[in-house]
């Protein structure tokens, strides 16, 4: 379905299960965390101008499901707060080129690939939550997420070549997983 | 109609319909710059738990209007590009104490005002400009940011006593107004 190297195991799928109150909580701060990184984009290359609207499109989605995520929280008396964030996103940035247009190419692809990777594991909570409204929240956000990976993959090739961006997913994609089988303490969306 | 220490005068009025373009560029920035302060503000204080879905929404509310200014400027043929903000904003917030909750305070009370200028200004475009579009743009963004300029003040009398609320907002009010009447070659929203 997307173009992640490796499939999510299933102990993460028995930790997450076994701590949906930080699931829950670290959730709100990713959709926070992918709206600002959205936003931040529009700054970042203001004369990218088709990058413009499907960012400020894809910025307000994730700042509902964010009102979406508090309000599923606030149903279960968990309150937003601070939370220690998962090293993933942060190192996967650290793999990006830091010279332009390598930089924006990188970055586009790092963005797809936390959708593609969110968006699997909110098909795992789906199907595997017995909570009957969470179960429901998280179907509701799949095609969601999965458009934004599309987004993000097609605003890529809007400005590089098809091929260009193919070879670098594909090596992009292996550090993602490879970031995802370092061990972790933390219950978060992305360990 | 709002905490406004002094209503714009007519020379920016007359300024404004002679440069749209630089207007509705600046518009674009505004919606985006307001959109970004909103999402700040939700970062700086997560503990601040009153002001996270209502932040969002006006966060989504300022990303439509830049996505329909966007519109508007693409009929036009004007193109989204880097542009000299107005030291407004900037100056105005260096007006905020720099202590909390102080700083929560001025930052609410500030964004409030804001709001109430643009209003105010949105409000003398609809009533001058002769393109029929843009009247009509103008006017139903009224309404939208009314409400913001009174969701920021609820949230400062949220969390806040009214009285200390409302005399620091005459206070920040003629500081508003003061900045505003500084000679400026600029054609912006808020010169």
């Amino acid at each position: 379905m997307f173009v992640l190297a490796a499939p999510t195991e299933d102990v993460w799928v028995q930790k997450a299960l076994g701590g949906m109150d930080a699931i829950l909580l670290d959730h709100a701060h990713c959709e926070k965390k992918a709206a600002s990184t959205a936003l931040g984009l529009i700054y970042r290359y203001p004369d990218r101008t088709s990058l413009l609207v499907p960012l400020a499109r894809l910025a307000r989605e994730e700042l509902d499901h964010f009102e979406q995520v508090l309000a599923h929280m606030n149903e279960r008396g968990i309150v937003f707060e601070r939370q220690e964030p998962s090293p993933y996103a942060g190192r996967l940035m650290d793999a990006c080129f830091r010279d332009e247009p390598r930089r924006l190419l990188d970055t586009l692809i790092c963005c797809s690939l936390i959708e593609a990777r969110s968006c699997e594991r909110m098909r795992l909570l789906s199907e595997n939550l017995s909570d009957t409204r969470l179960v429901e929240f998280y179907q509701s956000l799949l095609a969601s997420e999965a458009r934004h990976n599309a987004t993000y993959l097609s605003l890529a090739e809007e400005y590089f070549p098809r091929d260009s961006v193919r070879i670098r997913l594909l090596e992009l994609a292996d550090i993602e997983s490879s970031i995802l089988r370092e061990p972790s303490e933390l219950i978060r969306i992305h360990t």
